[in-house]
């Protein structure tokens, strides 16, 4: 394996064995597409991956923008990717064809952008912004919002923002202050202050599109009164004509520990008299509207979490097979010729936990990733509605589940390297420091716990968090039948049987009034809730394994064994723990709210 | 509380209270002490760490030490700090008087150097290795050494540095190839390459002494073939002056991810006609002098983890309680004002983690120093004999417990403090990078997990380890007296249980021949056993803490009533964990021992 983004056979077996994604080519939008136009998609994007992106991965940390002149200076390189990935057209994989896209299913999509994340987070920001920019105003923007701005940013011709975050307000964004003044022509003018605004500038592109939450005069307080308005950095008259800068001002770079790739600004809008900004849908619905588009963020950055970690593991990988450290437990003679890394247990059990880690999350994100496409394009209702209904449920798990362990899987690849990990001599160290940033973008652990816990296990009376467990049982049944998968689904019965009786516990505490008690502890039930799922794919992969083994799949033997173990390292190792944080759960444990503020 | 390095009332209660270091001012060494000579050297100490360490702590990370000229170049501010830690005798805080000493107990003196860790990890290396090195020298070497390299590193003329690992063999210290040669005048000559030497080269003393690990012709193969020499930089003569440039060259410089103030060096010894080198102790003995040291060195390390740990509490309960951000739970109006962080659940859960991890990581730390000083002072050779055995068996858990919990309260500290965290606008971060570093030197957890449970849990038969089991029964056993405290004692018995079950299973499996299965999962055992042995040490916290509610203490009632709230948090939310691993353990898993290399 030459490039250590993605294991080919796991991608192949995942897409096409696991999740089964040429299924959804019987839907009329993908009615063009075929196994081999999917894998084209892939092996580009892959290409790209590996030859322009990751060559540069480690300069850009190294070197991170600058800001100089009140511009943004960067490395040469960054510009050469993306220029190279803007012809391969990936960045518009998922749109229509009419607009210059490739129609390619969700899944697909999305890998394509999680095989750049891989090779280079922070490069693929400046992508993946525009993409999600984009995406937001064909959903939401005019028919003329769409052609003026978003067509472009497709084309790569310009790059996009999301400008939520306030210095004072952070994840409280019914608290944002940036104001929007209405005008005779129906633009508006605004004024404010954002935070952490990922490719706030640069000179990447011939313009940038930030998407900007603002108020308008007299809106309600908190987000029920914010809106949404597209803002350029430079102004484009109705033929598409660039004209005077836009009173958009660079006010300073944020340094950050990793992602330094990605440059990270303050902007001022209305510096002088107001940034000209357009209304995008309607006054006051700002958030929903970003919010419909808060799904498919949260899988890219649940995706993005998986890749560092899988690259990581691929890394570690390498290192274990290679270098020769050390003897075997038992091995009496110092003459002994020394044994590679691999050979050791201690070893093996972290490349085991990292395989789990990142796989099964690849499993978890590729999941919601086909139900955003069950979502939009399912031939019925009910289906429709059941996807639906079923991402809203996992997305707040897709979002953190990979930002935690795909995290300490980039932590047992430092591990397995010594103190060559440590150093930024070796890889590993960077993707841990990269990763770090995604248990807090798009939304922290603890915002997804109180997402989850608080609205999803509930939505509809809770009949998607039962669609999921039956599904769940499903799967328990049909693994129970395989003897070198019987064990495994115990171990999933027995982690499901827990949350569910927490769940319980937790929802009648809620019912009962209580809310802050029961969400005290939502993180740790986000937490058991994804191991609970993850567990749940692992199963599932243990069953196409078998069948595999069974002469019903493509990969070799040697693959579908791994994927066995994985499994079995899954339900021993880590599901246990879902029993007794549940304990934990049920009891509704008050610990921490009962400290004083003047105890710690 | 405006240094945020420790918590004055916490550090008193530890010393004074929980582990009662004024019972040691009984044994001759500590006779002139008293609590207030011991009280000036802390306050000393701190006084340093906060004013000279702390300010450049950020400007050594971003500035870290370069390779100009052949010479390490580094920020002025670092030998400013060392100067005048120098000029308060501080370095030689536990020798002896007529050394120049403070002759002050082991605790004491590792927590002044744990405060200076707190403030400045990176500034601190350079003189926690002059320390540690002229220890070594203080107790291996000649009287010929001592005065004439010992005393000046202890006054701080000369730093030290410890020379072990080489390229090709990294943790695998038996494997090492650097050659000794005899010469007619009973010095030697080495040749070889070292990497990892911490303060392996710069301008910050007069000269530098390496302890160096080396093989002398004709030595046995592996470990029992190992000498210890002392190589200066600079050759001094009998009287005491400095001479030429010994044959040491520095040959790069290593980047790390963090602890970078620390410049990490690779030397060549002998590239010219050999360094000259002298032997410290017997030939071939070399690495049980050097393992001599490694019980306090490995205590440092895990204190340096505490420190760590604690001083990004302490930021994050500072910025919890300034920020204002969203409103509690059920605060349906969004104009009430915003609250500030720490009254929201979660973030009180994470900082009450925060808070159970150093302030146990530190119990356990100290819990070392005062066996340290118990064996060397010790009024009965019984007492001598039971605290070397405690010590060696609690010495994995002291080096790697505080690695990993202290490491995941830096990543809680950046979490509390969301984006902010992540940003090196914000010391956080770099509190996190510093501390990855500590799950790695000195033995990786790996490393540690097959000391304790390969060797330390069946030492003497396992007597050391009954003890101190019979230890935690006896503080069970008080703790159930008090209701406050009953259900904690209850998890911790159940955990103890569990481990203790699990012990016999796997001494069982040792005995029976099959080590590399039994030792398969010797890291979590190590992480298992480690929570059960700082879960005693809360329980300990939690009666001192009763008892201080009672008036017996000298502190607060509110800083009591956080030892007990964090006690509770630690019996309900950690030691459960405990006998899931357990059974894990008791089943004598080999999952990660049967997966074939190519199935990864």
């Amino acid at each position: 394996m030459q490039q250590k983004i993605i294991n080919p056979q796991d991608l192949a077996f995942q897409l096409y064995e696991l999740h089964n994604v040429e299924q959804y080519l019987s839907y009329d939008r993908y009615s063009d597409h075929s196994r081999e136009t999917l894998q084209a998609a892939l092996d580009l994007a892959l290409k790209v991956a590996a030859e322009e992106f990751a060559p540069h991965a480690r300069l850009v940390d190294e070197e991170e923008p600058r800001f100089e002149n009140g511009r943004v200076e960067m490395r040469p390189e960054v510009k050469k990717a993306l220029g190279v990935l803007k012809d391969t057209g990936l960045m518009a994989a998922g749109q229509d064809y009419e607009r210059g896209g490739m129609q390619l299913p969700a899944a697909v999509a999305q890998m394509c952008v999680g095989l750049l994340k891989g090779a280079n987070v922070g490069t693929q920001g400046y992508a993946g912004l525009t993409i999600a920019a984009a995406n937001l105003i064909m959903v939401q923007g005019s028919e003329e919002q769409q052609a003026r701005f978003a067509e472009p940013m497709m084309a790569g011709r310009f790059f996009g923002t999301m400008c939520l975050t306030e210095p004072h307000a952070g994840s409280s964004l019914g608290d944002l202050r940036t104001r929007a003044e209405p005008q005779p022509d129906g633009t508006y003018r605004l004024f404010g202050n954002k935070i952490y605004i990922s490719g706030g500038d640069h000179e990447l592109s011939e313009n940038i599109i930030h998407m900007v939450l603002a108020r308008v005069p007299g809106a309600p307080l908190g987000v029920k009164g914010i809106s949404l308005f597209l803002v350029p950095k430079i102004l484009v008259d109705e033929d598409g004509n660039l004209g005077d800068r836009n009173d958009v001002a660079l006010a300073g770079l944020i340094h950050k520990m990793g992602y330094r790739g990605t440059t990270s600004t303050m902007l001022n809008f209305g510096e002088k008299h107001g940034a000209v900004g357009y209304l995008v849908g309607e006054a006051n619905n700002g958030l929903a509207a970003m919010f419909h588009m808060m799904n498919e963020a949260r899988i890219g950055v649940g995706l993005g979490s998986v890749m560092l970690g899988y690259t990581g593991y691929l890394h570690a990988l390498e290192y274990a097979r290679e270098r020769h450290q050390g003897r075997p437990i038992g091995e009496k003679d110092p003459g002994a010729p020394q044994v590679p890394l691999i050979r050791h247990g201690d070893i093996r059990r972290m490349l085991l936990a990292q395989k789990a880690y990142v796989e099964g999350g690849l499993a978890l994100c590729l999941q919601g990733a086909m139900l955003v496409d069950e979502k939009k394009f399912a031939t019925t209702d009910d289906q429709r509605n059941l996807a639906a209904g079923l991402l809203d449920l996992l997305t707040p798990v897709i979002k953190s589940w990979p930002s935690r362990y795909c995290l300490e899987a980039n932590s047992l690849a430092i591990q397995v390297h010594g103190g060559y990990g440590y150093t930024r001599e070796y890889p590993v160290e960077q993707f841990y420091r990269d990763n770090r940033l995604n248990p807090i973008h798009e939304g922290t652990h603890g915002i997804q716990g109180i997402d989850l816990l608080g609205r999803k296990v509930s939505t509809a009376g809770g009949r998607f968090y039962r669609e999921l467990m039956g599904r769940l049982e499903a799967t328990i049944g049909e693994a129970r039948q395989e003897s070198r998968l019987a064990e495994s689904a115990d171990c999933l019965e027995q982690a499901m049987k827990a949350i569910t009786q927490a769940t319980d516990v937790i929802n009648g505490e809620k019912a009962n009034g209580d809310k802050e008690k029961a969400l005290a502890n939502a993180t740790l039930y986000l937490d058991a809730f994804g191991q609970v799922v993850v567990g749940w794919l692992w199963l599932r992969q243990g069953l196409k394994a078998i069948a595999g083994l069974a002469g019903k799949g493509e990969q070799t033997p040697a693959f579908y064994e791994g994927k066995i173990k994985a499994c079995e390292y899954f339900a021993r190792y880590e599901l246990p723990g879902v029993v007794s944080a549940a304990e934990l759960l049920k009891a509704l444990d008050t610990t921490a709210l009962e400290i004083h503020e003047d105890q710690f």
